[in-house]
C-alpha cells in the first residue's frame, strides 16, 4: 500500500498520536502532517494539505473533534472520497461500496481501542468495484465537469 | 427556515419516508426529491440535484444505506457542507462549528426514531461563527480558488 498519510487538528492530535503508533507497531510507513500539539489550529489546512497528497494515489487519515470538518474540506479536494466512520461496519462499507481513499475519524467522539479497530478493517478492506463503482463513476465525472 | 430538501436512495428510501412523515406532522415543509421506491438507483444522481439547490440557500438531508456515499458527492459540490451525522451531539457540534447546510444519515446504520432527534437538534441549532466561521471561510475560499 506504500506510504499512508495522517494529519490532525488540536481535537484530533490525541488520537493521531495513538493511531500514528499504531500503524509504526504494524510495520506501516506513515506520513505525519501535524498538528504537533492541542495548540487550536483550522482543519481546513491539513485537510488540504492531505487530500492533495491522497488525490495523487496515496491513502490518508485526517482527524478532528467530530471528524465533520475533515471529512467537508477533505472531499472539496479532485479524487478524494473522504468517509466519516464511527465503527467497524461503516469503515468495512467505505471500502467495500464507496472506494473511500481518505478515512475521516472524530477525535472526540471515537474511542482509542474502537478507532484502531476501524483503520485496520479500513486498511484491509477491498473496493467491490461493479455497481458501486459505476456509481463512484459518476463521482468522478461530476469533478471532471467542474 | 423555508422549505427543507430531502432526498434517498433505495438504502434511505425507508428512513427518508419516516422523516418527511415526521417533518410534515411538525409543519415543515419538505420538498422530496426521490427515490419513491426500494428499487436500486444510484445516490450520486440524488446527491447531486438536493445539493445544487442547497447551495442556492435552502437547507436538504441526504440518506443512503451509511451516509458515507451521499456526503461524499454532496460535498463536490461548491457552497454545500454535507455533514454525516450519528447521533445528536455531532448533529448539534456539525451546526455549531461546521455550519452544515445538509445532514446525511444512514438508513441502515441508523434507527429511525435516533434519525428523527438527530434531524430536530440538527434543524433547532445554530451556528457559533467567530473561530468556526474563519474556518468555514477557508472552505469557502478553496472552492472559490478551483
Amino acid at each position: 500500500m506504500g506510504e499512508l498519510l495522517i494529519g490532525a487538528d488540536h481535537g484530533g492530535f490525541t488520537l493521531k498520536k495513538a493511531l500514528v503508533e499504531h500503524l509504526r507497531r504494524k510495520g506501516i510507513a506513515v506520513r505525519d502532517f501535524g498538528c504537533h500539539s492541542e495548540e487550536s489550529c483550522d482543519y481546513p489546512d491539513t485537510a488540504f494539505k492531505v487530500a492533495a497528497e491522497v488525490a495523487k494515489g496515496h491513502r490518508g487519515v485526517l482527524i478532528c473533534g467530530t471528524g465533520i470538518g475533515m471529512s467537508i474540506a477533505a472531499n472539496k479536494v479532485r479524487g478524494v472520497r473522504a468517509a466519516l466512520c464511527h465503527d467497524e461496519r461503516t469503515a468495512r462499507l467505505s471500502r467495500e461500496h464507496n472506494d473511500a481513499n481518505l478515512l475521516a475519524l472524530g477525535g472526540r467522539t471515537t474511542d482509542v481501542e474502537l478507532a484502531k479497530r476501524i483503520l485496520d478493517v479500513w486498511l484491509s478492506t477491498s473496493f467491490a468495484g461493479e455497481r458501486h463503482g459505476m456509481r463512484v463513476g459518476k463521482i468522478t465525472s461530476y469533478e471532471a465537469a467542474q
